[in-house]
């Protein structure tokens, strides 16, 4: 039997923004009780070609699909016109081991799911009358996590600070034309925000921690590789609520890990974002919250499910 | 543009054993000489439903196609009336990272890259005029070896030990109609053979190292997790040349490793398998000679890549 192949216009329209925060919240708590399987990933590198490829699993403990995802970034396509990452998602019965489906799904998934984590999780840990974000980065998480977040709270401002001016410029205007009230900030101005998301590969800190205002929280989702980081190690000395989405994996490559390694915070001081999901946080007036998200496969796993028992049921 | 699927048909009739030979062949030989890339397998386990699932990647060195092969076993399947193994092979560009195709190739790839490896070095380290051959195990790759070493040469008797003599039989009667003679023999006949190819799960050994005997060659292809083990220690202890196609994962999960760690044989005495393929082998009168054979992630990069050029040049 040939395998199911889904295509991007499919998938794009089964993961609507409801059933995809569904899906990775659930996940995020499965993952934060230890009802996940996430093997560490598989690399492959390719310096000639200025390429990598990264191959995630994951299976949400009793789910009856399990995903393997399949993602390359080759950083010279853009000069012969190419995009700059490819990729697949196989969904596999976790009954059987036959393939179910292999969504062609031009990293939709991956996407949709690191903007709904980011802002379910940038909700959950801010202050309830948090109102302005400030983002980093203006490539696609930039425009998701903003999108995204303002489908759960209001927000009354958006500052985006970008390398590039124009791509800034031209990020507020997307937002604007969603209704909301954006535009181009330095880094210490969007660093002052209520709530602060950075969202590039940046491989140093992005923000100065002495620019963090008493009762911002801030969540990283760039750093998903050893030689990246977004956050500083002062952030981390400064906050009162540390949340990462995998313990091991913000420990090995994520910006939280990189405290730890400067003495900024200890191993164990890190709390499974997960767990703050469940119930409202409780937040001391003034107090620095900080999120660190690599990147889950379980979540990949829980998402393309979710689509599959959509297009297919 | 939607990813080309390519299944087990077509598959089949391009992966001739010539040019299977072929490939298996150049990417043994790439392998011993360091030009290839094969990243550590992610694993997943499903206890419950019994069954695991491995991804393995390869890439032989500036070869312009790498891939990432998913492979499940679910072991309760043939009580459903379910094949026990599932999975697919993406083939996916070393030069952009787009995804080339992907394989529905129904396990062949990797059944024939293992016939066509342990056909290729039991013949280039058995003696020249070596021509009884004892095959342990009564499955697929009982029945492939056999078929692909007597393509490499004639062989007078073929020996078959099964836990099962129905099977066994079977298996001989298969081996009748192409022309070869063959007939079940208890472990120690088979045992005695100029050659000994063991295709078993076995977790024990399959034949009694005192058994073996002088001038005669054994290459086991079988064991390929740490609980499984089908030579025994002692084997390797009275071996004049032990060859391992890749040294760190027959050290992990391959009968060397347990020789190794049982104090038979030292660590650093294995030649890579590959190195033995490009000019014969010297080996002593009388010398007894072992292959380890665990499956490397590039042999499946070479043979679907020469699979997809044959078929989508």
């Amino acid at each position: 039997m040939t395998p199911l192949v889904l295509g991007p216009t499919a998938i794009e329209r089964a993961a609507a923004p409801e059933l995809v925060l569904a899906a990775v919240r659930d996940a995020l708590i499965a993952h934060a009780r230890g009802r996940t399987t996430v093997p560490p990933p598989l690399h492959l590198q390719f310096p000639e070609a200025g390429g990598d490829c990264h191959v995630k699993a994951g299976w949400v403990t009793d789910a009856s699909d399990f995903t393997v995802k399949i993602a390359t970034g080759f950083y010279r396509n853009p000069a012969a016109g190419l995009p700059t990452n490819h990729g697949l998602v196989c969904v596999v019965s976790a009954r059987t081991g036959g393939i179910r489906a292999i969504l062609d799904d031009g990293g939709l998934i991956t996407a949709r799911r690191t903007a709904a984590a980011g802002a379910l999780v940038t909700h959950a840990m801010a202050r309830p009358d948090a109102a302005t974000l400030a983002v980093f980065g203006t490539g696609e998480q930039a425009r998701l996590q903003v999108e995204w977040l303002a489908r759960l709270r209001p927000l009354d401002t958006v500052l985006v600070h970008g390398r590039s001016q124009e791509k800034a410029r031209t990020l507020c205007g997307q937002f604007d034309a969603l209704g909301l009230h954006a535009r181009p900030a330095p880094a210490g101005e969007a660093a002052a925000a209520d709530m602060v998301i950075t969202t590039t590969p940046a491989t140093a800190p992005v923000l100065r921690a002495g620019d963090i205002r008493a009762g911002a929280h801030v969540t990283g989702v760039g750093t998903d590789m050893p030689h990246k980081n977004e956050l500083p190690p002062a952030l981390f000395a400064r906050a009162a609520l540390i949340a990462t989405d995998d313990h091991q994996q913000c420990l090995d490559h994520g910006d939280f890990g990189r405290a730890v390694r400067a003495g900024a915070t200890a191993d164990s001081s890190d709390t499974p974002v997960g767990l703050l999901l469940e119930r409202p946080v409780e937040r001391p007036d003034g107090a620095i919250t900080v999120a660190d998200l690599t990147g889950v496969g379980a979540l990949d796993a829980a998402l393309a499910s979710a689509v599959l028992r959509a297009l297919a049921p």
